[in-house]
């Protein structure tokens, strides 16, 4: 009999990692870090026994992800019914450029979380899931802005998915040839890449004298 | 009865956009421009009755794209009989800071494809298409490096899945606030983001006095 003594593992049977599972990963802080480090992430779900993948944003709270969007989104009606649903969220780190195609990759970090997400009803509630995905995509942005109207709030459904059932992949470093291949005289190393942001660009119809505020001058700095 | 002078349109009952239809795009080029732009893409299955969604990258070639994997995963596997694959392909071009907090958005370029893979059997478009992946990622990669070997090709699936069944979703610009909120000391406008390159790392085991190869240096040089 497994004893936990703190939390459960995220790995099941369904999240264990076949391919190169020397990159996998299973710990909860490393599974945290990757949804908290993605911007995006690709939900999944079955219709009509279909697959259908859709991007979206989410944010993290403790062992929550939550996603949003409107109210009358087949998708999310889908999605928070009993229907299991899949949330990817991946991030290029860089090119592995090896000798051989065959050997070539990429460094990247990527989280699959398995569940099915529950549709948030208490207002409050929705506000404060709202708040960790605005809070997960520009920090602070939230205090600057005015808050959802109980129409807006209305209009839009929020999901929580569990943290319960997922598992990390990453691959870091340089290239793995052949060892025969080594001699070859070409290059091979990693070509970074990284998301950065450019210069804010103001709404046209923004009033005069209305300065860049400090979470997007924050967010930009950030990424800088 | 409809006839189409070139080509059949990628619009279906099931890519039709329903949300925010002002968004959507069916036209081949649009479609097309946009696979090629985006790095990677996430696969999404359904495996014995759930989701699943993984990370991978593509190239296309004419109306067919291309991923490829271990000849040993069960993803690919499964994609590669009689199942329906969904293919989306996100990029992300900047956050809409609008001044409430129900107008945020972001600035996107998106396509989902639908349709069945097949694999591919001939060792020569087996390479082909591998070419067209590789050169996705980084064009004139291919010519550099050593080739594929007979037990590679082997040891790979590559899958095609053809361009029939499409939709694109597009946001650009500034954001759209309600008439009233206008009037807010609010900034708002969009921060742009993009992908780009660092500095090529070279590999620790790299071969002294072999510089930088051309195609990753005009990669680099594409996103600076």
């Amino acid at each position: 009999m497994a004893m936990y003594y703190n939390e459960p593992p995220l790995r099941t049977e369904r999240t264990t990692v076949r391919r190169l599972p020397s990159r996998a990963a299973y710990e909860r802080e490393t599974v945290r870090a990757i949804l908290d480090a993605a911007l995006i992430c690709h939900l999944g779900l079955v219709v009509d026994g279909s697959p259908r993948v859709l991007p979206t944003i989410h944010g993290r709270d403790g062992d929550t992800v939550f996603v949003h969007g409107s109210a009358a989104s087949r998708m999310l009606r889908t999605a928070r019914g009993d229907a299991e649903v899949c949330l990817t969220a991946t991030i290029v780190d860089g090119l592995v450029l090896a000798r051989s195609a065959f050997h070539h990759s990429m460094n990247y970090r990527s989280v699959v979380v398995y569940g099915r997400a529950a549709a948030l009803i208490d207002p409050a509630e929705k506000t404060r899931a709202l708040r960790v995905i605005s809070e997960h995509v520009a920090p602070g942005r939230w205090e600057e802005v005015r808050p959802p109207s109980a129409t807006e709030l209305k209009a839009t459904t929020v999901l929580g998915l569990p943290l319960v059932e997922a598992s990390a992949k990453v691959r870091t470093g340089a290239p793995l040839d052949e060892e025969d291949d080594y001699d070859l005289p070409v290059w091979a190393g990693v070509l970074p890449l990284r998301m950065v942001a450019g210069q804010p660009t103001p709404d046209p119809r923004l009033a005069a004298g209305i300065a860049v505020s400090s979470s997007i001058r924050k967010r930009q700095a950030s990424t800088a």
